[in-house]
């Protein structure tokens, strides 16, 4: 039988699962849920030598729910907007490196994924950071919105300093005429970061602008004068430092006209620590934000969650903890008229149903490969 | 240019491509099809030693159906109730493994999926097995009722028996209030089996349970009273013995509260042998359902092939054969009401037409990678 | 950690990359886009030696968007007309191969894919071919029309010749009666080719058929008179000659009822020339496409491309160039009610707006692993 050499591609992935037991704004929960410390994926890379420093490289990572089976981390608007069915959902380029850094083509994730250094639960679903992001609707999240289509991106690390830029055309390539002259369906997306990570110290800062210039609903761009909205502008600064007995970080971000809805601003900070005991880590993090909508009150939900981390091996770990948010009784109707929650699963957004609390138990194990 | 080692990940799986001539319920056929000894699958699995006997282990596994290039193996209500593509629709879980056994979280198959040794087609779409547990809706069945999301699953093997046991809390995370404080989303599952395989003779017997709290429908689950099921109850026992000149092997199942509705009970026999002839085997198997509705007649469905297996080599088989099922002259709209096909294919539901019966040969390869 | 041996499966694939700016059909466009030299693509093949110089092979190769991270490269109609999600859209086939050629079972090739050689951008989405081969409906093109389901394919290569012979069943398995007793639902397909390649000329003759005796339309076979189509006829030849300097290009193609409407007969032809230039090759090529409505004018759609190509290794290139169509001024409700464009894309379909021409610079990079 014929041996394949399999030099040119590397197979990588993450495989995470975890219990879950509590309750989901107010409904009982139990169930397995995909990603407690990473997000699980399959990925697919190479890079080849062209000489001179120069490399060509490829990457391309399905992310999956291993709780079903099916495809995830893919934005509702960037898989509904495009045709055929979602694969590579994480990341797809092919690019050019060398000492000046990488410049690569596809999609790719934005800066604002990338802010995992400054918090204790490094991006995970469990952490108050991805939670409460993706309710308030910010870009700057380690979650599908910073993920972006029709993307050019230049990433470079010089010591201990790391800048990366990306230029997004959104998911709509051509900006057409609407029927009254305007440019109806202008989507591009633009984001810079600059970092600085030596010895102890950990810094980052971010920025990232979104248009939404005609709104995506139902599968189509709307070009009426009432959709065409503003540019969602986030920002984030972040820092994390290794004092031996304990890492503790902290991050700010705000964002400005979120989904592209005038003067819906939201901002969240968290502050967290992972403290080494044993063979594993106590992690430890709190999270507040603040949602000011147009018209009516402000909300401020807020989250924390309590962790153990323990490393079987450098690629396999198991996890406990518990996780808790509150909403601020948020009605119902109100986070989904603003678009903080996909649907009210049952409840009542007519008559005034508030969103009860979020609190779970947690087990689960990570492991990559 | 850079070699990556391969260590982590093997690929493996099954490409296997039959074509038929006939009858499908009446109507010609002649077609490409897929999985006539083994759904088409590609994985990708990998184990990791932890020490001390314990090891970390990740299965990935996706059907296709060879004839489409399209997903295939997953459940309509599986694929409708989740978010995302179809990726890896037959399993997805880590797990630890050691001598106490293997427990693992994700969509893996439930013990039902594992009647093959009683089967003289092995689970192939082929044989009657196939054909008429999923005619029937009994979960106990080689195909995609036996895959369950969001599941902790134990197996173990001690010298002679396996013990299999699962918990699937379905797909509906949250168990909500409806309008009435029912809860009405409730659609756990659970299984447990007991297995014997030593030298000639192989034993088996299965147990699954199916909660239908709230009918799943145009893809969500409604809360009302009248579609508040019954728990739909399925077990099976199986035996083979192989006497030399052939294996003989036969199974038992029934279920109750089908789909949960109440009443609607189905229970399936079938006999069958493997007869090793020259450089491959014949296989024969005949089957006969009863399908007991609440109001109206039973219906006696039955089924058998007749096929010859020739192994090319240790991975690579040809296959030819001849399938038969009668309906019982079930009206289609019967069929339609009940669930027992997906669609009807252009025939009438209204005017009182009945199935008519579906007969095709066939010849295939299956490849083993 | 156990070393898993990766001697049966051979993962191979394309990632390629452009970005286009200029005018597409009018409207100002800015993007990533897929495949200017080949679609991207992740594949997975192996062969087995089975002894007597009889192999077996299996192919699957999933096509993807790396713009967007989604799967590409099957027609809608494939797409809608079967169950499950997109995956292996390319190819996914069985076979077996000796020397007498090889035989296999899938979704395949029909010939018509392989007519790049007499294409100077060999069938990349950025030259006049697949540009109005895909305008104008033909099925022998470097695109989704020539990727079939459900069939049995022979290729064969005999020194200087190749043979290429494919069956499809189409998309419907069975051919059901209609209401009136007729077939309603046949959609074969079949295809022949025969191609010489010896030295610095190569030839070929293509030929393939496409039922349409019933339309597909909003997911389903209509069953009515008016939607029973006619079989659509496409042919080509073509020819290449390298005479050192310059190696020059042409082929003649004709579609007769094409997408099954009865006297809708398109036909095209392309000139085209690759001259090494330095590191690198100049590509040029001119096509000239002539679309014969049943009623109405004919529409004569022109298209050329110019472009330059740089190895940087024997996998990885760079490439730049100007593509330019002119629709001829078809108005958007004849290109849309023909079938031409899947979408008027904001255009009027029903006051007199005319297509405009496309026309774009395009830079990009192909890498193969």
């Amino acid at each position: 039988a014929p041996v394949f050499a399999q030099s040119n591609v590397q197979i990588y992935g993450v495989a995470d699962a975890y219990m879950r037991y509590g309750q989901l704004m107010g409904d009982d929960l139990m169930s397995v849920h995909d990603g407690g410390i990473a997000g699980s994926r399959l990925g697919f890379r190479g890079e080849e030598d062209l000489g001179n420093g120069l490399k060509a490289v490829f990457l391309l990572e399905e992310g999956y729910d291993i709780s079903t089976g099916k495809s995830a981390y893919m934005s509702g608007t960037d898989s509904a907007a495009n045709s055929g069915s979602d694969v590579f959902t994480r990341q797809a380029y092919v690019g050019l490196k060398g000492s000046f850094g990488q410049v690569s083509l596809g999609r790719q994730y934005a800066p604002g994924y990338f802010a995992d250094p400054y918090d204790a639960f490094m991006g995970g679903t469990v952490g108050p950071m991805a939670d409460l992001t993706t309710f308030g609707g910010l870009t700057i999240q380690p979650a599908s919105l910073a993920r972006w289509n029709n993307s050019v991106a230049y990433n470079g690390t010089f010591q201990s300093v790391s800048i990366a830029a990306i230029y997004s055309a959104g998911n709509k390539e051509t900006e057409m005429a609407g029927s009254s002259g305007y440019d109806a369906s202008d989507d591009d997306k633009y984001g810079v970061s600059l970092k600085y990570d030596n010895g102890p110290l950990k810094l980052g800062a971010i920025y990232q602008g979104v248009k939404f210039k005609s709104r995506f609903s139902g599968g189509s761009y709307i070009d009426s004068p009432a959709d065409r909205d503003e540019t969602q502008q986030d920002w984030l600064i972040g820092a994390a430092y290794n004092f031996g007995v304990a890492t503790v970080m902290g991050l700010y971000q705000k964002g400005s006209d979120v989904f592209g809805r005038s003067d819906l601003d939201v901002d969240f900070w968290q502050l967290g620590a992972v403290v080494p005991v044993g063979p594993g880590n106590i992690r430890l993090a709190y999270g507040q934000e603040k949602i000011d909508t147009p018209s009516g009150p402000d909300y401020k939900p807020k989250s924390f969650t309590l962790g153990y981390t323990q490393d079987l091996s450098k690629r396999t770990a198991v996890y406990v903890g518990y996780h808790y948010t509150d909403y601020d009784d948020m009605p119902w109707g109100t986070a989904l008229g603003y678009g903080f929650v996909a649907g009210a699963n049952g409840h009542s957004t007519t008559t005034p149903e508030n969103m009860d609390s979020t609190s779970f138990a947690y087990v689960g194990m990570i492991h990559r490969f």
